[in-house]
């Protein structure tokens, strides 16, 4: 199962891709989609859209997680991230792709089995779980990385429960 | 000039279509798009984005004007309202629309003179302005005209200072 992990932003949007094959996990491809801050919002949005409409095309990953949004300390941070949020949900399911929402504890949770974890806590053990040389950088990289192996975490704990480990 | 006005919601998005020709305000359109609770969230946003695809398509109107989001008493709502808003700007910038946005005071202002004036009086100006038998319903479509006549307004005020009404 191959997943593409996505932490969403206006500036910058985090993605990773991340394949399972029995209990191996396996580093795909990551990276940040950034925009620029003097274009406007609709034209950014048409941006990351399409953005994440290539990566979806090049690598047809199984399964889009995508992490779920609390409110924020700033209104208007939560707002334009929601609306980054909601133009990759509706990227997702126009190409048909399972989509699965992990809340930051989850994540944190499934990734480092504490759900409290700081962030270098969480890119740690991203990088020793996908055997990755350095730290996975930047941060909403990382981020998205650690919400792929959370679904595929998931997604096998669904299956012993099924009946086994496919 | 033709202006599609858009109020942004998940379950219901409210959109009314005015035209201005000198100084007449015409009602072209107006109603909302509603997407049903029990279908999952990306999959109401590729709804709400197709049928504003269709109302562009079917109606061509020159600008697309929309509500600008605050923070509302419950984060909850704020978020999911934000998602379709970005949907339907990216729908919009797809389109090649220009895209305008107001605030509420902005609206309420522009429409009935007063910044802080109820829905009711706001959908008593709606009326009277584009010559309605009955006030429009429901509200959702009622604010949607009025972001509608509250862009017609500020561009006829940018027009004036531009040096003359078109």
């Amino acid at each position: 199962m191959l997943v593409l992990g996505i932490d969403p932003g206006t500036a910058t949007t985090g993605f990773g891709l991340v394949e399972s094959n029995r209990d191996k996990l396996k580093l795909i491809d990551y990276g940040i989609i950034k925009t620029a801050a003097n274009i406007k919002m609709p034209e950014r949005l048409c941006q990351i859209s399409s953005k994440v409409n290539k990566i979806i095309a090049e690598y047809k990953p199984d399964a889009v997680a995508i992490e779920e949004l609390y409110y924020f300390k700033n209104a208007k941070t939560v707002i334009t991230v929601a609306q980054s949020r909601g133009v990759i949900m509706m990227t997702a399911a126009m190409a048909d792709k399972e989509i699965a929402e992990y809340t930051p504890l989850q994540v944190k949770q499934s990734v480092v089995g504490y759900g409290k974890a700081d962030k270098k806590q969480v890119q740690l053990m991203v990088k020793a779980i996908l055997n990755m040389e350095d730290l996975p950088k930047p941060d909403d990289a990382a981020d998205a990385l650690a919400i792929a192996i959370c679904h595929i975490h998931s997604h096998r704990l669904g299956n012993i429960f099924k009946g086994g480990l496919k």
